[in-house]
């Protein structure tokens, strides 16, 4: 099955708003094993947007067109459809009840008492539709069959089309599958994204089915293992050896292979295995690592406080850095980071202390110490462990690739020690 | 003059990559004041790419091509606008003098002494073309000029298109303005986007020259005024008198007009416009109101250090919360805010203290304390100010409100005080 994508709006054009909708839905096309040849952008204008319609009926199977399903005026991606179709749009009295009822509620909220009569458009669908309610708002979606083709509407904004399309489009689709695409995701810190590729690269040039797709994100690399088959069991028997392959290469530099975990997760589920508990003392990345380890929910049963030195003195007064370490060292060394990493340990009563200093930038660096220089530091059972690494880039990105670091750091000592 | 966007690149199609290009260039696009109908995204794929092509001449004036122009056999956007324009493709030694240069420094520090033959295909150019150096990267860019028409041919990279097209393209599609597009940005906090609206909803809904848009920023709401005029001093003078009524209106939920400018910078600035110097104390934020902070470059001067205290233990320990107040009234509490700041800014010496603690979910709420509950005081010149706030949605966005909403407070405090 081909499928093209038409996204409908003047927000788009004037770049207002990017098209995230058209990756969330190229990609899950891509999942069902769809060929998709070509998106479309077009504003809310009946000629363009009838032309592109028509343009893919032409071309494709199906086509889903987002956006243009609101009560303005101006949102006519329903109503030039019917005309393409050369159908009728009628009255749909089972989305006029939902609209009635949802609006009631939000105007009992703002206490305005009337339903203005344009939300009505919104209850109108093309003859022989049918109605997909929108759990989000007012603007329901639709799915019109024509003949061979199939044509999906759903409304613009992706916290209403998203879950639209993952429970009720998505469901619809799969009927005709003809293959499927499974992918699985090895997800490697600790390694470069050119030398992880080049660990590959045999792998790479050989691939077919499955393919390997390297991404580099903030720090880390993934690589991307897609197979494509008739069947989801056929689809990991293809990946299998692949993923096996890259395990013996890459060793303990994958944190995961499981695509939904993130490394503050492994990292926290592996200290709560051991059960042990965490203190943070971060200069450069000033509360980055920390924000970081608390987006996992329940973080607060292993991570229990943590230090924003920025300054020499709060280095020494909480953390207990010694003044002949910062005069003799710097404050961007080795000898303060493991210090930082041992005083906050001994302040918290903690089991395992991390420490980052370093110098983001823009300013601060000088030629010994340049900016981009970051001392990383994991102290846990007496032991201290210290990383000195070099980043490159802006003052967002050093700091993010400090926090990776001292995240993979923590990672390592802790399997060193234990696993 | 009408724009044209062709996107070129199979992992747009697959949703490998999300097209920030064409926001990039849609956003530039309509600052020229050209009118953008139409976007399109295809694959590498001669085919295809021609009929885009094509069709692009046909009805618009520029079309601006980015993808396809790498090494590999793949790529084939010069070949194919070639092709179509029926022009000759010849080599252009300034290009392969620069890719040698270029691939050399690169080999050298890979170890790898040749230049592989594919490489040279990024020196080839359409006849009477114009090749724009890529600073980033070795793919050139193209300036072709047709009867009529104009085609601009970029590299998909972001990081090499951006400064290729603000370097190069912008100043050269200058010269066919006939009119422009100024905007301003007026950014707001401390008000919902719908309260925001209800306020001005008089000026947007007889809005025409200028636009005014609204866009809700993760708990900021931002107003972007947009006049359309002959020259910039004339949309300026447009928008002038709009932002005057807004500044009327909205007072001092103003934190800035200025597009640039950040919640936090302006926080910042404001502290060191007073000389006085940060202190952060952190629960359910857990370092990510910090962190922002530091994003600011210089943010050292101010702010010296920040305390996360997740555990009861932490708050007393170094904040010297009462225990009887964790007790009497819970960690999340107006008062155990208030003892936070205080305790920040007695253990510290600085002259501010920002403290924040919350339920960001998903467990841990009660019925007298659910999810979203967020207390946040600061704490300046022996005042005490403390906010009850609730929040809706994702731990993520809990914490994301938090965070904007403490530096609102800190911000509102200093101006109360010292404004």
């Amino acid at each position: 099955m081909t499928v093209e994508l038409i996204s409908i709006g003047t927000e788009l054009l004037l770049g207002n708003i990017i098209n995230t909708n058209a990756n969330y839905l190229s990609r899950k096309c891509a999942q069902l094993g769809f060929s998709m040849y070509h998106q479309v952008t077009v504003g809310d204008n009946e000629a363009r947007l009838s032309e592109a319609i028509s343009a893919g009926l032409e071309r494709s199977d199906i086509l889903i067109l987002t956006g243009g399903l609101g009560p303005t005026t101006d949102d006519i991606t329903k109503e030039t459809l019917a005309k393409v179709l050369g159908r009728k749009i009628i009255m749909d009295e089972h989305s006029k009840e939902r609209i009635e009822f949802y609006l009631n509620r939000i105007n009992d909220r703002k206490k305005i008492s009337k339903i203005t009569d344009n939300n009505w458009k919104q209850a109108l669908k093309i003859e022989d539709s049918m109605v997909i309610d929108n759990a989000y708002g007012t603007a329901p979606g639709y799915i019109v069959e024509d003949r061979d083709k199939i044509i999906l509407l759903l409304p613009g904004p992706p916290f209403e089309m998203i879950p639209m399309f993952e429970n009720n489009m998505l469901p619809y689709l799969k009927r005709f599958q003809d293959k499927v695409l499974v992918s699985k995701m090895i997800k490697i810190c600790g390694i470069g994204e050119s030398a992880a590729e080049t660990m590959v690269i045999d792998l790479i040039e050989k691939q077919k089915n499955p393919t390997i797709a390297p991404y580099a994100k903030g720090g880390e690399v993934h690589f991307r293992i897609t197979a494509e088959a008739e069947n989801e069991e056929e689809a990991l028997e293809l990946i299998s050896p692949l993923i096996n392959e890259m395990k013996i290469r890459f060793k303990d530099n994958i944190y995961t292979t499981n695509e939904e975990e993130t490394l503050e997760e492994v990292v926290l589920n592996l200290l709560a295995s051991y059960k042990l508990t965490l203190v943070t003392a971060e200069s450069c990345t000033g509360g980055l690592l920390s924000g970081r380890i608390v987006n996992v929910p329940g973080a607060s049963d292993t991570f229990m406080e943590g230090f924003i030195t920025y300054s020499n003195e709060a280095k020494m007064k909480y953390l207990g850095v010694n003044s002949e370490t910062l005069d003799k060292f710097g404050a961007v060394s080795e000898e303060t980071a493991k210090e930082m990493a041992m005083g906050a340990v001994r302040a918290s009563g903690c089991d395992v202390g991390l420490a980052v200093t370093g110098i983001a930038g823009p300013g601060g660096g000088t030629e010994t110490k340049p900016v981009g220089l970051v001392y990383i530091s994991c102290c846990v059972a007496g032991k201290s462990f210290v990383q000195e690494r070099h980043f490159k880039g802006s003052r967002e990105k050093i700091r993010e690739h400090s926090l990776i670091a001292a995240l993979d750091l923590l990672r390592r000592s802790i399997l060193e020690l234990y696993g």
